[in-house]
């Protein structure tokens, strides 16, 4: 990346920029505000030196192409539920608030599209297409309190990934402002576009770096009727992982596919006792859905396998409110972990599915060999594993083991075929790791789209290009 | 873009091509040999100055690195089936003939993966994946006799586009040649990626202009058990939009739904009788499909919504042998409009599906403005129409008025907020008409991709970016 000498904002800025926006209340200058903005769900606090809330797409452009001329930092920022980093304000500069930009959300059911400003809640677009008997699928486990524009930003995946894909996917078109304060659409409001290049897909996904999202068009699908559910406990892991994958080639294609193996199990039992076994390597979720009569035959036919294959039970949920009940164990967690101790590191290293027993073997060596407190839960079906690190960061000498073991935990995925990231994006935790999967000119491609957009780095700069020497870090920041 | 001398293909060029593909018969200067490589499915004639087959990512590193050094453009190529100029030596240079590159495809049904060579046939890859139980959904008309490397190059879409999508959505990582002759990995073998800029769904439809895919990881899903189809006929095309829209609006999402309007069923009639109405304005194809009861409800349901809204008449097929009759028509469809003129212009304008009425609207008034043989078919669950012009090249005054004719088709589908193009890509032919869609600045950001990546602009020159003042012209060349 081009080194870059960026400007402080000065009392001549925030005129300029309160010129753009009068209202005063969405202009922050004082420490308070500023401190609200300096972290989010990952690691490190990093303070913004303004804070701007948009409204409009006129504000945004007018705000970028400020920065652009004057050289300083935007940080794009939804609700802040990034387990990456992708919104921490690491060189200053100015933090742009969309969260309450959140006016927008039309659903057009005769085009099976919904249009909408990037301050909306996921779950909010997940209400409105249901009440028109539609279905945003992509639904990541923050979304009752994450906006679509971060979702966009980062590349949203969920438990719904295995069937559906992840928000990539539901992405026909966007309002973009570049990096030089120009306002473009990309894509369209139809499936098949192929005019040019596909900067839709681009741009979603690269966590801010190339530009703000103002709004986006997303592709809906009909509402499968029904969904039926099912539990089923291994003694050992390795048999679990098998059973994933014979259901997969089974002609079966589950909705939701999750596994949760024994440290997981320990610590919601330890959180709230559900009548888990603890004694069990690992418990896996099927969720299907489609038609009523397939959903039944479906859920059923992966039971029979899960037990043809040795799972020591299989349960079925006959109601929706078992339904519920199983996947309860499953929302509760991420609070449990963190219930053991305060800092919780959350990977989302990928790997291919038939690799996901080999992985837990990985997972597991690297618990004893560093002896960490390493959960493992995730979205099987996909190969999607959530390996999640508890520890105390007042205690470096524990921090410093977890910065090894989660070296090793990229390591052991990019070795198996898979990837750092599935879900939760790269930002300023995992760049030094980008030229290890990537290699030299893997990365040298993404930079030179990077420099061409934004010659003098000022969007979201920090992330996912690594500084000169740049290496993982949790004991500082 | 950068205006460049290429350097002319002389014998020094010959001799280090053939320094790195020593076999002869795969190094092609003889006139008769490249004609051959000097046309694609589209309008034109273009001679390049080599042709080559390489047969390893080592020799099309090597070919498009000395291309580079010496700035002679480079024209990558499958079966030349492309529609819209893609494979064309508007430049001349060296042709890479990537369609003999066919020996890899492998199949991982654990992992739902086929890995290929550029050059393995598409239909190829739908008959090894249905032989493990899956299926690879994109199925574009040519998947009989096109390479998944232009399907990739061009991101093919088909009839599945509206259940399914469309290739991109199906491309999990690359390896691909830079245009300095780089090899570089893209994506990986997991649905959900997140490391970095997406590469992989930017080189997917950036027709050949980027660099060279030498190997694909393409995902796979189960194959859905059983299909069901029907026949819809209707008196008038609004009524027939209304049904498409009705269906998909019913919880309903079809494989396929595809139409046929007046002109089209005429032509067919003319061809070879089927008993086809020819005083219905339109008739509609629909495919469900999955397990093997849902699919039978879904397809009565569909029925019933046809009849209630209009229908002159819906057929649905009872056996395996009545669908696939079914399915004849609409396969007759090409080559009985062929019969009328020699010369087909075929268009794929795209428009969100609530505009399909109002799109046949505007193609009528186009036919009778310009009096041009216009007929319409297409995947109208997805709004991607296919106008096609049937005329005669030697007659240059029906060319002009084709011309005319076609400029129109454009001007309504982006006016109907639609796309220039759904499936077929813009190669040369549309090229004059990015702006119109994208305008200035939007077409720009691609430049910049373009300018950073191929400087010295040799991967498919005069492709997708229209020259200063470049017009549609059906009359030359």
């Amino acid at each position: 990346m081009i080194a870059v000498a960026y400007r402080k904002v000065d009392s001549d800025i925030v005129r300029r920029v309160r010129a753009i926006i009068p209202e005063h209340k969405r202009v922050m200058t004082e420490k308070p505000d500023l401190a609200g903005y300096s972290f989010d769900g990952s690691f490190g606090t990093y303070m913004p030196e303004l804070v701007v809330q948009p409204k409009s797409t006129a504000e945004v452009a007018a705000i970028v192409k400020l920065a652009y001329e004057e050289t300083i930092p935007v940080y794009p920022r939804g609700q802040s539920t990034s387990l990456s980093g992708g919104p921490l304000p690491v060189e200053g500069g100015i933090v742009l608030d969309l969260s309450r930009w959140d006016e927008k959300l039309e659903i057009y059911p005769e085009d099976l599209i919904a249009v909408v400003s990037p301050g909306v809640l996921t779950s909010s677009i997940h209400a409105a297409a249901e009440k028109a008997g539609l279905m945003y699928p992509p639904d990541p486990s923050s979304s009752a309190v994450s906006t679509i524009g971060g979702n966009l930003a980062e590349n949203s995946g969920g438990p719904r990934g295995l069937k559906y894909g992840v928000t990539k996917d539901y992405v026909l078109g966007l309002e973009f402002v570049t990096p030089q304060g120009e306002i473009i659409r990309t894509g369209g409001r139809t499936v098949k576009n192929v005019t040019g290049y596909d900067l839709t897909k681009l741009i979603v996904g690269s966590e801010g770096t190339l530009g703000v999202i103002t709004e986006a068009t997303l592709q809906l699908i009909p509402k499968p009727p029904k969904t039926a559910t099912l539990l089923a406990i291994f003694d050992d892991i390795v048999t679990s992982g098998q059973a994933i994958s014979k259901v997969l080639t089974s002609g079966i294609l589950p909705s939701k596919m999750e596994i949760m193996d024994q440290a997981c199990i320990h610590a919601v039992e330890n959180y709230e006792p559900s009548g888990l076994p603890v004694d069990a390597e690992a418990i896996i979720l099927i969720e299907v859905d489609g038609h009523a009569r397939t959903v039944e035959e479906e859920i059923r036919e992966a039971g029979r396998i899960c037990e043809a294959i040795g799972a020591r039970k299989v349960q079925i949920a006959s109601t929706a409110a078992e339904e519920a009940n199983l996947w309860k164990a499953r929302k509760m967690v991420s609070p449990a972990i963190t219930r053991v101790k305060p800092t919780k590191i959350s990977e989302d290293a990928t790997v291919p599915r038939s690799q996901i027993p080999a992985m837990f073997a990985r997972l597991k060596a690297i618990r004893e060999k560093y002896n960490v407190n390493l959960v493992v839960f995730g979205h099987a079906g996909d190969g999607n594993l959530h390996p999640n690190i508890v520890a105390d960061k007042r205690d470096k000498e524990e921090m410093k083991r977890v910065e090894q073991a989660v070296t090793e935990i990229f390591e052991a995925a990019i070795e198996l075929g898979g990837t750092l990231s599935g879900e939760h994006g790269i930002g300023n935790m995992k760049a030094p790791f980008m030229e290890m999967e990537l290699g030299k000119a893997g990365l040298q491609m993404m930079k030179l789209i990077k420099d061409s957009w934004d010659p003098k780095n000022i969007m979201n700069p920090g992330k996912i290009f690594p500084a000169p020497g740049q290496r993982l870090n949790l004991t500082e920041g």
